[in-house]
């Protein structure tokens, strides 16, 4: 089928799930989770044909080997998939919520109510995983979803949607083409142009894939293309929070995109020989004069630079951040509420791990990703960030003329 | 000065501004009034230069008869402009507002706070009052902004902006170019391509000019491209109520975007003639068989289609409709119900006229406009529309590393 009808079906199914009963939804949530555990063996072999054909390219290099990890499927991996669409069965609905309820006069009473934004297009890069997790989210928050995976993981992909596909037809009630994939990598430039179609468009990958997604398309793109974390040691830091901080913010998992990349130092503070030696005997390699302040290693490396003051230091980050999430270890309260004040990222740190921008460890429950946008959703994004919200006006012949000409009057008044 | 400079002053700005005390910004907003209202006879006389300049072409029909009444001033339409600006003033700060407080785990406190989006870029047609009032709903929510106005209102916009600007830089505290503006066309192409400082474009202005921007930047854009609203006469309506509000949602203000453009009648409506009869009284021309179904007629000209049911209306609504404001007029609330959860627009109404689809009506005190985005913001857009959040976490030198080994665990309990 061209990809101009996967959308339109994918839209079509989206009118009609917009309204679904949240015990339809966990009915289908329920059968994706069952389904998953009892095809289990089916996934892992789909899952070895692809590690096989991505070997030679692993040894060629043209394969990463963490690419390579995020492509195999174990049973712990498998097992955290299961959980994560129970987890998801056991959140709150996201649709159908009041946010506001105003009598505007008498007999004409405004709502405003969350319901789904329509139509997801995921581009993902070798993450099989990423499949159950989205479409768990697009279930429960009543949205459709057109999944793009990458080709290292097609074997793995087709059977996962193969066994969500068979699931979710046995549902009663549940509405076709919720859950759709394409595979050709045509597929990508079309999605990007169907804005008729599709309403939100969240790239899970690297740098290069996200960047290349915000520049080729007019729809809303949610996500980040980069994590360049900064922290910034102020001269009342103590010394003990300024090591333990910023070594699990580099090292506790270093690819991660809310790892710390550059360390802001100031001037004064008296232990900053103590702070980098400890640094390097974590095995972190110190750039005192990096190619560029811009660089996300990714890696067991850190950006180091001095800094006159907090104002300095927020110049800084607000010139070279991305606007993820920032840090700064201080005793001085005044300094911490104009570091996150002025720091113009998603989240502002006060003496605490960067590695604390996640949704789960937000309480959030489930995470569709990190968003550095300005617009609709910024940071950890949970399904509130999959709804939007609509406005109902319930009335009794009211017509505006009447307000116009003074004959009746508003009484906005809250519910 | 060139357009990346003005945008890189804007961008700077935003910073100062995003922190700044509400009673500066509502003394910003008080010197704004004053200034227009010292200044109005300065302003009536550019408005009337810009108004000379535009006759002939309004005799050569070059410029619509409606672009000539929006561009002209009078001291109703500046009486309104400073009052605009005076209850903006008296709105509550929508910045700084705790949305979410949240203990992760003992002292690690997360709060999620209100903030500005940063640069806004307004493009707007023949209707120099746009100024006033993008610029203090700005400066209220702390954004900065750059203004590009119809090239029909250059003297008066220039005028205002000169009184904008001289009002401001008294205000002490209050930083430079909060509020900016450029002239020339192709000021338009540079500002769509600006994503690097311009986080949010709003269009003001006709279906061209609207669709076209949001079909050349990558920008988020907030706005609607056209308002086809719809009214269903279901088979149990009152007759009074349908003739009454169609009446109302057609010829009360027929250019206004929440204007009826579709009637669609249920097949077993039996006051049928009546109704139709009723609405050519009031000098609408009924087009039974319009050249397609999704006509913005902006006139006392209504496209009439009879269906047969609620599920034909809904159909038709999601399919021409613009997701604007659609309307049943019904005595029957399980079929109300269903209109208003299936129809896929900003505002479903029940018995009442689309035209209250507007942000003074909903009581929100101000309007950016109406937005039919999916993501954002929905509908009227006030204040709130403005603004995006950021997350602050207070630590007492708390690592992700003892969660991830289970040595801590988080609560999550909301304050």
């Amino acid at each position: 089928m061209d990809f101009v009808n996967i959308a339109k079906n994918a839209k079509e199914s989206s009118l009609k799930i917009a309204g679904l009963d949240v015990d339809i939804k966990n009915k289908a949530l329920n059968a994706l989770a069952n389904a998953l555990e009892e095809h289990k063996s089916e996934i892992f072999a789909a899952n070895k044909a692809d590690l096989e054909n991505a070997l030679p390219f692993v040894e060629e290099g043209e394969i990463s080997k963490s690419t390579f990890n995020r492509l195999k499927l174990d049973e712990n991996k498998m097992r955290d998939m299961v959980q994560g669409v129970r987890d998801i069965t056991n959140l709150e609905d996201p649709i159908g919520k009041i946010l506001l309820k105003r009598e505007l006069d008498k007999d004409l009473i405004l709502e405003k109510v969350s319901c789904p934004i329509g139509v997801l297009g995921i581009i993902f890069e070798a993450r099989p995983d990423v499949i159950s997790q989205i479409s768990s989210l697009a279930i429960k928050s009543s949205n459709a979803v057109i999944l793009k995976g990458g080709k290292e993981s097609v074997n793995t992909n087709k059977k996962i949607m193969e066994i969500i596909h068979n699931a979710l037809s046995d549902v009663e009630k549940f509405p076709d083409n919720v859950i759709q994939q394409v595979f050709s990598h045509d597929d990508i430039s079309q999605m990007l142009k169907c804005d008729e179609y599709i309403n939100l468009i969240i790239p899970r990958g690297g740098n290069k894939l996200v960047k290349y997604i915000k520049e080729n398309t007019n729809i809303p793109v949610l996500g980040h293309a980069s994590g360049i974390c900064h922290i910034f040691v102020d001269k009342s830091a103590y010394i003990d929070d300024a090591i333990k901080i910023t070594v699990d913010a580099k090292t506790q998992y270093p690819s991660a995109c809310n790892a710390v990349e550059t360390l802001l130092i100031h001037k004064d503070f008296d232990k900053k020989d103590e702070l980098l030696a400890a640094l390097q005997l974590e095995e972190i390699k110190l750039e005192m004069e990096p190619e560029s302040w811009d660089i996300e290693y990714g890696d067991k490396i850190l950006s180091v630079k001095i800094v006159d003051n907090t104002e300095k230091a927020i110049e800084h980050i607000n010139t070279y951040g991305s606007g993820h999430t920032d840090c700064i270890i201080t005793n001085d309260l005044a300094n911490a509420e104009k570091f996150m004040n002025e720091v113009d990222s998603a989240g502002v740190y006060l003496n605490a791990s960067t590695r604390f921008a996640d949704g789960f460890r937000y309480g959030f429950g489930a995470e569709v990703g990190i968003s550095t946008n300005k617009t609709h959703a910024r940071g950890p994004v949970g399904l509130e960030g999959l709804t939007i919200y609509k406005y109902k006006l319930y009335g009794k012949g009211q017509i505006v003329d009447d307000y116009a000409k003074g004959i009746k009057k508003f009484n906005h008044r809250d519910l």
